[in-house]
């Protein structure tokens, strides 16, 4: 196999869930039948890994100082949605009928990774809890021990501020990852959250 | 999500056996924990979809006119082991201690596809066992109907040049794809293999 070739396919391995065989019939098939969609493809991931950074209201994927949904006038301002990460939202975004905003955590509480309040942007939170127009906090993070440690300061934070902390309902399976339940399961805990304890 | 994400999902659905979901997963993997190597695969296909061609004496993929494989002085040229596709010939290659010259059809006769002798470089290959170096032609096509059209064409066209045609040995699964099969499985076919009937 040429130099050039075996490169692309130890590239392709940085995809997840790509071992060596699949990288092999990734980089064939581009090369045999799609070429066209293979640079497309090349373009697109640079310009994304380069120009995606995170928005500087809600921590979301964004290219642009603020992201569209911050800056979109028909979202509801009066509630937040609090996720650990951006597939979470859009795995709510995808299943529900949210209309409200959301603050992306890029993480959970975790001492020992070095993961504390400051890694989460929580005085950012904090700030926007402050600024008066939020009502409600929904909070979503994963239901596994961090993120339920997390949920618990986070409620905190948000009585502090005199604003009212919501979880989502019982539904979501204990120990499991938000983004893999299916979208039915997740529209139903998330329409019938109910007051922190 | 925005415009720049998006595009970046919709253009790795140009992997084969990627759909929507894994698509997402993959742009938020890179994004979240390998920018670095999500660049270079980006810098990595860009080059190899443009300057990776065909070999001008077997066909296989090169990004030099003359492949590696063809120029080395390590390969026995007496031996010449006609594959369908390059990835037939990795197959073939990791699989067995075949240490002969290929040749690479890019194809099979098909002519309701408008697939001839012509567009599979029959000329290139009657040039070559003309060379005389050539003393056996190994036929390694897919053991499909027309895999074995085309491999009964080309054991003529050995034997019109004085060339003794073989074929890989029964144990091949039938109406299956040679990059399929285990390697245990190749590597026994391609040591019994036999004349050309």
């Amino acid at each position: 196999m040429s130099k050039l070739l075996s490169d692309l396919v130890e590239a392709l391995r940085c995809l997840p869930g790509v071992g060596g065989k699949s990288a092999q019939r990734m980089a064939f098939h581009l090369l045999e039948r799609d070429r066209e969609r293979g640079l497309r493809l090349a373009r697109v991931l640079d310009e994304a890994m380069r120009q995606i950074g995170n928005c500087s209201r809600c921590r979301n994927f964004s290219e642009t100082p603020v992201c569209a949904l911050c800056s979109s006038s028909g979202r509801d301002r009066q509630v937040l949605c609090v996720v650990e990460s951006p597939t979470d939202l859009a795995a709510i975004e995808q299943a529900t009928g949210y209309r409200g905003q959301y603050f992306v955590l890029l993480g959970r509480l975790s001492p020992l990774d070095g993961l504390g309040p400051r890694e989460l942007g929580l005085d950012l939170l904090v700030e926007r809890l402050g600024e008066g127009e939020i009502e409600e906090m929904i909070i979503a993070t994963n239901p596994t021990v961090e993120g339920e440690a997390t949920a618990h300061y986070l409620a905190q934070l948000a009585r502090a501020a005199g604003v009212k902390p919501t979880r989502l309902a019982h539904g979501v399976p204990l120990g499991g990852e938000l983004e893999y339940v299916d979208r039915g399961t997740l529209a139903h805990a998330f329409g019938s959250r109910h007051a922190a304890d």
